[in-house]
């Protein structure tokens, strides 16, 4: 094997064949193969693409870079979602204890937030106390006691990925679908899960802007997963305003809170039954939407979902009582700021990427993966798309500790919000299913 | 300026500005960008291209990545050829010592070998004592004293491509159009050269193999050449079998030898007129054709050619009684084998891509940039294509010091010669000219 031939080959649009593939994965990893190598691979797959078959054996190559979880002795169906990522985006938190009090094992592992984008581990984290970062065993025990456990990536899994990532964030191939694809796809395989559910955002505030470009990302998804022989769904959602009405870290965990309490925004209850309906069907456990769909409510109605939160965050060393009493275990911001609508008329427009680089700037979020989370402060929505607003009625309220980045902020935020005459066309929040 | 954002646009086949260009190779050099990004760059280009402006802006960044060449004191017209590399290929040898007989200051920075095709700097050096590495003050008085002066590339003249190149050779990037001509056309014009003849090798044993594509690089090296307001011209010249008779060190300065004293196969005199005549027009001397041949012709008869050369080989550590008594002086192989025509009939391919790699298996030329050559060995054709043979009667002459590599180089000439009933359809030595 030489890597200079299997650049050749990708660069003149010839198909890898599996052997290559697994070959160049490998000592991508040990670091025989160096990184000036990789970036120009990685340039060509992302301008020339990757076919089903070397998709396959892409990810393989990348989850069998490193060790794959072996649940086997858990009895339950195992299954996880997994977000491309947006604004507001707290759904794990409510669904994961909803579907695991129902009896379905839920090994869920996170990722955080870079850019705009938010990250369940950083929210998660907002509990004094909780811990995202458990080896291999307390992982699988906590699983095992709670149904559920919420952690962060494990180093020893699919290392490939890790290297490759950040290989990618420096050389601009991060936007390739087989690469994103096969990114995000080992690291689900690696979980030994029976089912997979994704949910694919789309807008403004998502990774993918167009629709047709996140359907293309799902439908590559879904395969890669039957391929693996994992049950996958995937549901492409809309990602133009943030999810429900809280930006940020603890302000999300409150909502998220809410949500399993009975209540919650509308738009987030929505998606969260709508991945917790495709949960239950890959798990082999209600493939009727409406059963389902009742089942998860019975959940929130009856605590259980609350109870397996409460035992979880125990479990990862929080406080418990985070859900019956949130605000006082979890931090806030010490200031706060609002923003006022500048006319009347019908919110048209609130930009999910503008309220989520302000949230960033704030100190909610990370402009480099080294930067640290203030999980105190945000930005709560205090009318969305569609309301009709006075002149001067508050529309977002920031919550902040410098007023230096407060400034910043209300910078990034001008623009964020149009307010029309006429209200908007509404927009369905479930806009496509892939299987 | 940052290198993500350059690599992203050329990646979405934006143009960059000059700004960035600059920067990049700028800081590529210095290794502020590194390796990885270059290469994802390289990947980027060699698959979108560059457009003229980017093109002039590229190979000005390279030209000023080191020192360049001042040769304002000198008064002559100073002209360089340059060759894309052929087996066979010596034509420099000659050549150049013709055109500096007539006055014009010939700078002449060569190349080494690699791989089938041969390099000035290594038949050169056949002669024992010729050093081609000059310092920058002995470059010129050389040039000053004679006329020519016939060295390898100054370490300090356009390091980025240098480090470039080696990226290239590691990363499949090589085979690109842009970055061919950025390469070649930097090194020269840190020559300050007032003109410059291209010849564009096509065919089996050249690096391009097709007319078009050759044309191709041909007018973008010459529109570069231009743009920097050096008289440049390109020749597409034949590259399918060997030019002249002989194919090594030794036995091509030989070959040379004999051209310089009136003599030498009539495809190698053919090609190095043809390239003499553009030199001169060029360089503003003479722009009728069959003038300039004249001229040209008159250095040989008169021996002021062989005179020069004499000079140049003494002026850089060589024995000058080589232009006298070659065989004396130049190394040989201790033994020969001969290869016999299979069948009788007309030659109708001598494969000057098989040819080439034969006779760097005899230790002619270099598999990678480290091995040493053996200048006596080496491939001497005793007949071409177009020649009539008998069966038996012997087509080649090996020289070769180890009976393993002569073994090696056997086993890749066959099929190298091919003999047909019918003689071959003459094909044109000079295929185009590119102004």
């Amino acid at each position: 094997m030489n890597a200079v031939e299997i650049i050749q080959k990708k660069r003149d649009r010839q198909a890898l064949t599996d052997d290559e593939i697994a070959w160049l994965i490998r000592s991508y990893t040990t670091g025989a193969v160096p990184d000036y190598q990789m970036a120009a691979l990685a340039m060509a797959v992302f301008l020339n693409g990757l076919d089903t078959t070397e998709l396959a054996a892409w990810t393989g190559a990348m989850l069998n870079s490193g060790e794959v979880l072996d649940f086997s002795g858990i009895g339950a169906s195992k299954v996880d979602k997994h977000s491309t990522g947006g604004v507001g985006d707290k759904v794990s938190i409510p669904l994961a204890p909803m579907v695991a009090a129902l009896g379905i094992a839920i090994p869920m592992m996170s990722g955080r937030g870079l850019g705009h984008t938010g990250g369940t581990l950083d929210k998660l984290e907002s509990i004094p106390g909780f811990t995202t970062a458990l080896e291999a065993a307390r992982f699988k025990s906590v699983l095992e006691q709670t149904g559920l456990v919420l952690a962060g990536q494990s180093e020893t899994l699919v290392p490939a990925d890790r290297k490759l990532y950040a290989l990618r964030d420096a050389t601009a191939t991060v936007e390739s679908i087989p690469l994103i694809s096969s990114s995000i796809m080992s690291k689900k395989l690696a979980e030994d899960l029976d089912g997979l559910v994704l949910d694919v955002k789309v807008g403004r505030g998502a990774f993918m802007r167009e629709v047709d470009q996140a359907r293309q990302l799902a439908r590559t998804m879904v395969g890669i997963g039957r391929a693996y022989g994992v049950e996958t769904v995937a549901l492409l959602t809309a990602m133009d305003t943030p999810l429900g009405n809280e930006v940020g870290n603890a302000n999300e965990m409150a909502e998220s809170i809410e949500v399993l309490r009975g209540g919650g925004p509308a738009d987030l209850v929505e998606v969260t039954m709508s991945l917790g309906v495709e949960m239950l069907a890959v798990a082999g456990m209600e493939s009727n939407p409406i059963a389902a769909r009742s089942l998860l409510e019975q959940t929130r109605r009856e605590g259980s979902a609350l109870e397996v939160f409460a035992r979880v965050v125990q479990a990862q060393g929080g406080d418990p009582t985070v859900v019956e009493i949130p605000e006082k275990i979890l931090p806030s911001a010490p200031h706060a700021d609002i923003v006022k609508a500048p006319r009347a008329g019908y919110i048209t427009v609130m930009d999910a990427y503008k309220v989520g680089v302000a949230a960033m700037r704030l100190g909610a979020g990370r402009e480099r993966k080294e930067d640290t989370i203030d999980p105190g402060v945000g930005i709560t929505l205090l009318a969305k798309p569609g309301d009709e607003v006075e002149s001067q009625q508050p529309v977002l309220r920031l919550g902040y500790r410098h007023p230096a980045r407060l400034e910043e902020a209300l910078r990034v935020l001008e623009g964020a919000i149009v307010i029309d005459d006429e209200p908007p066309i509404a927009q369905p929040l479930i806009i496509d299913r892939i299987e």
